[in-house]
């Protein structure tokens, strides 16, 4: 009786220990992948290559150029390859699909809400970001707020950085998507 | 002594093993709801019946007639008739709330970001939507990412059919959403 | 033998004990903020202090003044200052930014899309919001459904209450969060 005490209480001690790390919400990554996207802003002259336009600006600016006071006020739609790698060319394995908001007028900061789409050999679903991302700042962070397919449910975390930034027409953000809650 | 502690072993093996259900992550829903909803575009000649509206635009385009190129760059704001069955004239059950934006050149596409707020004898609350729609597929899923009252901190998944669609006036989408996380 | 086993017992029984409140799903807080934000409106004449500013109107409706169907259809961007009391003056905590959409032709409400940067000797830190917002109603509940930095994945319901509303270019929200998924 004894023994087998002793025995229960040690695969229970198994069971809660072995539980935690699944169960505890833990701080290392289920889940982590790295993508690069990269948006050619509509400028009146390069429809062909444009992935995203600006649709909505403040008084007095139009949707050719980013408005004055820092492009407070411009939405921008945009449907935007994404890749592996930081090449604009290298075949792209999904699009990033949504807007962002220029929403200060004393600096570059945006608000972002949009879609991964993925569809490539390895992975297959969405991941759907929110959040605030002060443009300035080398790495910020958005949040992760759901997902579906290969990512169904995931919630996480993604640290944003301009990984290219030429004129007002084309930038590339590397985006490390860590997630914490895989299912 | 010995007895106590066999006792204390087996309510913490109970106590352990009727965590587990809980706390593991479920793949079949804890709560599933089936609704409808119906959107009447603004084209200029609707105001009485409209029920969205085109409020922001491409270069070149207007507010009454969705943009050439498969609407990109177009934003609707939409206050839509939530209902049970697939009747536009069925007494409705909430409102589903927010904007869809059209957000690809080559093929018809939107990034949703809207809220059933339902307020009926049955379900009193709101659910929060998020994501991308690849509307010529038949079935896409997009992230519920929140919810209040009766669906006070859900998370799931909602796949949406579109459902009829009539000229580019009238539309009405089934959405099934599936909750996988219900508090 | 038997001692170590009660000993063992009894610190699994801490550890489960104290496993649960963390990891069942509370309906009491994990934590808690209140925080006011303040939105003055570009009207056309107040360029200096305005904090927000439509950038999206339906279609007869212009830029400086909300439209006039209950402000259907209007997008307000904005960058506004976070307090920690009802004063528009008090030192700001950090930046409530995102934007709201009017989206009822029959009342005032609105969808929110936005997200609080804190940065405060107390908090730093975002918090993201999505949901609908019946402004006429006392207080509202919106969803929180993200979060970095010091609200790490944090999830939990903002209760909204408009604290004070003058004309149509100030008004002031007092935002209640309650986390319920703390990490």
């Amino acid at each position: 009786m004894r023994a087998s005490c002793v025995l229960l209480c040690f695969l229970m001690f198994l069971a809660v220990s072995s539980a935690y790390p699944g169960k505890k919400k833990q701080y290392k990554p289920c889940k982590e992948l790295v993508l690069y996207f990269h948006d050619i802003i509509y400028n009146g002259r390069n429809a062909a290559n444009a992935t995203s336009a600006i649709v909505a600006a403040p008084e007095g600016a139009n949707l050719t150029i980013l408005a004055g006071q820092f492009h407070f006020g411009n939405i921008v739609v945009f449907d935007d390859p994404i890749t592996l790698d930081n090449n604009l060319h290298s075949p792209p394995v999904g699009r990033a699909q949504g807007m962002y908001i220029y929403d200060t007028k004393n600096t570059f900061t945006s608000w972002l809400g949009f879609s991964f789409s993925l569809n490539s050999t390895e992975h297959h679903g969405t991941i759907s970001f929110i959040g605030a991302d002060p443009i300035m700042v080398k790495t910020r962070d958005i949040s992760v707020v759901g997902g579906t397919g290969d990512f169904f449910m995931h919630r996480g975390v993604a640290t944003i950085a301009t990984d290219a930034f030429e004129g007002e027409v084309y930038f590339r953000l590397k985006v490390d998507i860590k997630f914490y809650d895989c299912w």
